[in-house]
């Protein structure tokens, strides 16, 4: 056979799932998309067809809804550990599992201040707007002996209104970019942050304060760095994290520059002091890395959003 | 000639402006996508070519910054207001404008509780996150007489838990649906909402409180009805914003039925009690209406969505 | 009661629905997108949220699957018809139905040219690709004894290199642009038509030769137009469409101009003898009309596009 | 220190350029979408924010458009190796380039078969139409002695609406699935090939109908492949690639199983006999390998869509 299979995967892709869990009349939500990657011995599918070792993707779906009820969504990275320990222990030909898990957040809806003329306001505790900011992200990785968690988020888009300045670049023939002393930095955060937790005798993090400690950290240090370059501001948010939160090792960030032009008002007779800008889409500059706890190797994959 | 010209109009669609407003070290943001559409004496250009009485879409994005400039953006509504009326005031073959506005919310980034290791707290001032919720909506048409404003937003989703049912509907041969006495009731909401305000002489509303207002009240109506339809809720939603609003006559919804499907675990051999529900895609359950006060008539296009 | 309801619809939005029709070996698709809309006596599910006058939604959309069966999908055209005759025909409440369809075209994929080695040639009489291009459309309205069909298309972009000039224009104090006597033209076009029948006692037209031919025409007229302007062009390819195809009395195009900005390179040393473009997002002109046979009316909603 | 830089790697993303190229009246376009990626010294800027090394985003979109000027753009695969080869060449702290490319085709307009009534039916060699198949894509990477070039395609979408089958799987306690005996199989192909070109001194491949012909075998093999699982179609479509072309050792798919569901008529008496499917978004199998020639390493990244 002059052809042979390399690494292969499958499952099935953005299972969406929704968890009310009912405390008294004070409901609580989890909203996720769960995509299910499994691994193994896996030719004999490939080369004749033949399913005798495949879990079908359909099985797969039904698992994340029966998990849902038997063991909740205490949180994505503890409803995804559950999953992948499942799938590798229980199915022989599967040595390895992979579940992605995206979350969207809701926040509660405010009630009438002073008693509802409809229905009493303790009836609320049911009702939820979508945050709709950031979506947080995880990704759960298990060959039956070690854990691989990392976490992260998307879409969550930042501005800084000053404070960051641009000069001193290399010019070659084809640089035309005039220096900038006062510019907006804004861009789009796509991050994931690994953690150290690999095996199950180890004490397992706080998936959700770890999360909420890292976007607090990540944030202000995006606000409170001087910034004489985007890369510089990146470095900050990521070591930040690590020296902050010493669950975690590694961290990837991937920055589309979200640039915003001064517009030229001169053929007005009006002059922009820093006020007026356009905000451009395509093409922007895209800023890519990995931060490391010194004497960590990296595990993120470099590639999060294949632009 | 055989075929004759209908309605036409043109002009530049989705300027992105971003007004930064220093008031010492606080800055603030406007941030705004603005359409324009121009209508008129505009026959030549489309029987013959000849751009005599054409101003260019290139022109009138230049007006939409040189304005921001000029005039500020104290809201997307005002900043409407001055474009609409100089394309007509100041064009002689241009008779009506209509200006379409999305603005997008940012909120200020938290900062270090207490005093950073990097910069001082004051800095931080500068530094948003975008809310990334609703968008919001205006729509502001002048034909050098007369305002019509309509504003509204798109993108609101919103969840109520419980206090949802759907029964005793029409039951027909292709009708399999069981009925529902405790379901999830879930929409992404687009709504508009028609201001009384069309003349220059009567006193223009506050539109920003205005859109915080009728927000909230629409919220409180979606959170607090108990539903035994979604078009009983869509209407409670228009009625109190109504009810609530003396600048407001007229109010649109175009709402999804973002399905939430019990999911049936008893091949597993687990008991749903209303806790894990299936958040399909598509099709979806589409509710539209228009709620007016007693004696108006409906301005307000019937097709917000075109689904 | 301060507030009363005006216009409102319901029903199933986007049932997709795939219909195979074997002819022997060969294969036939339909690929289609269809939502449903329903009005009538529905004033008490607003009111009180009395279901009693309400065809659920989940009907709608298995009425959408039986009919696939029942009568086949002859065009887009005609599959709307039977449905929007059975909604306002069988449901006493329901006065008008509104039925709104995309269709997505596939093509076959051509086969080894000399026998496959895997198996034989004619087997591949059901193997597709799918075409991609536009998205046929087509809405059709019944209000128990009129007919109204607009059939139309979405997201074909065409361009023309050269022929297209744009000068002669109003100049004020906020113009900067200067005249083009060679540049290019592109657009994505959105158009819709509306055919003149109307009666079941009329003949109807031949929906799906009618749909290729209004296309070939239009597409032509794009490509023969020198063009001074976009909305010149425009009203050519609306023209062409009255002209030749007497089932048609109406055309609605929504264009935006694509804008090829031609790329200043003499920073660089070199000339850019219109041949290197910057292909830009937004903002786009987007120019808009409707053109009619002499003497009709028009009835195309003039929101094609909701930007 | 105590967290450190690892991978990195910054550069102008999705510049979109449009080449026109005329050979006497008759035009031909090359549309490419181009993101750079550079990676070399560039521990300064991350931790001093000294730009000292940074060559920066804006000049490499300028290249790009002077580099169309330049040396054409013969095919995306020649653009990208002229662009690589610049920055790894040209600049010292520069030690590795990376071009994404997405290629957009376009086809001629036919014209008016019997000579236009408006202008010369040759007029109209400048005229094309968007072919909205799949996207083109290429990636090129150069670290200043080898090169490696993977192509591809996305969003190319095809179905078979016979002689596909699933049966003969694992059955765990969470498994409902009916076998299927006769199904739809119809999927959205992501795929990437990698050359076994990466010296200067190697002849390199034709890569216009190096493209031409992977295409057609892929969509050969999808058609003729009677199938038992996607696995199956997959390693076919990739195996006949690798069989057939003897310039390219590696390839991986992504392939979505986009399920077409048979609908259920019988409630209403109705027999579907594999003719009415529901066509589902959300959630799909996803069904992803890498096929390799017979003892050839495997590079091209495991995660093409990050789903």
């Amino acid at each position: 056979m002059p052809t042979i299979l390399g690494q292969n995967q499958y499952g099935k892709a953005e299972n969406r799932v929704v968890k009310i869990t009912r405390d008294g009349d004070t409901h609580h939500i989890k909203d996720l998309n769960v995509s299910i990657a499994l691994s193994g011995d896996m030719e004999d599918v490939h080369y004749s067809g033949s399913n005798a070792n495949v879990l079908p993707t359909d099985t797969t779906k039904n698992t994340v809804y029966a998990f849902a009820k038997e063991y909740g969504i205490a949180s994505a990275e503890q409803f995804g550990i559950h999953l992948a320990r499942h799938f590798v222990n229980s199915q022989e030909p599967i040595h390895r599992a992979r579940i992605r898990i995206e979350e969207y957040g809701w926040e509660r809806i405010e009630t009438s201040e002073s008693g509802s003329r409809f229905i009493g306001a303790d009836e609320v505790k049911h009702s939820f707007v979508r945050k709709g900011q950031e979506t947080r992200l995880t990704q759960i990785t298990y060959d039956g002996e070690r854990w691989e968690v990392i976490s992260g988020l998307k879409d969550l888009v930042v501005m800084n209104s000053t404070n960051s300045e641009f000069w001193g670049y290399v010019k070659d023939k084809y640089t035309t970019l005039p220096e900038a002393y006062d510019r907006i930095l804004a861009t789009q955060v796509a991050g994931r942050w690994r953690f150290n937790w690999t095996d199950d005798t180890q004490r397992a993090p706080q998936w959700e304060k770890s999360y909420a400690q890292v976007r607090k950290h990540m944030l202000q240090a995006f606000a409170e760095t001087y910034s004489l370059s985007l890369q510089q501001t990146m470095y900050q948010m990521g070591s930040r994290i690590i020296n902050h939160r010493s669950e975690i090792d590694e961290v990837r960030f991937s920055l589309p520059n979200k640039h915003h032009f001064l517009v030229d008002l001169e053929p007005f007779g009006l002059k922009n002091d820093n006020e007026v800008y356009y905000a451009a889409d395509r093409p922007y500059g895209l800023i890519e890395a990995t931060i490391l706890r010194d004497g960590c190797e990296a595990h993120i994959p470099q590639d999060l959003t294949n632009l």
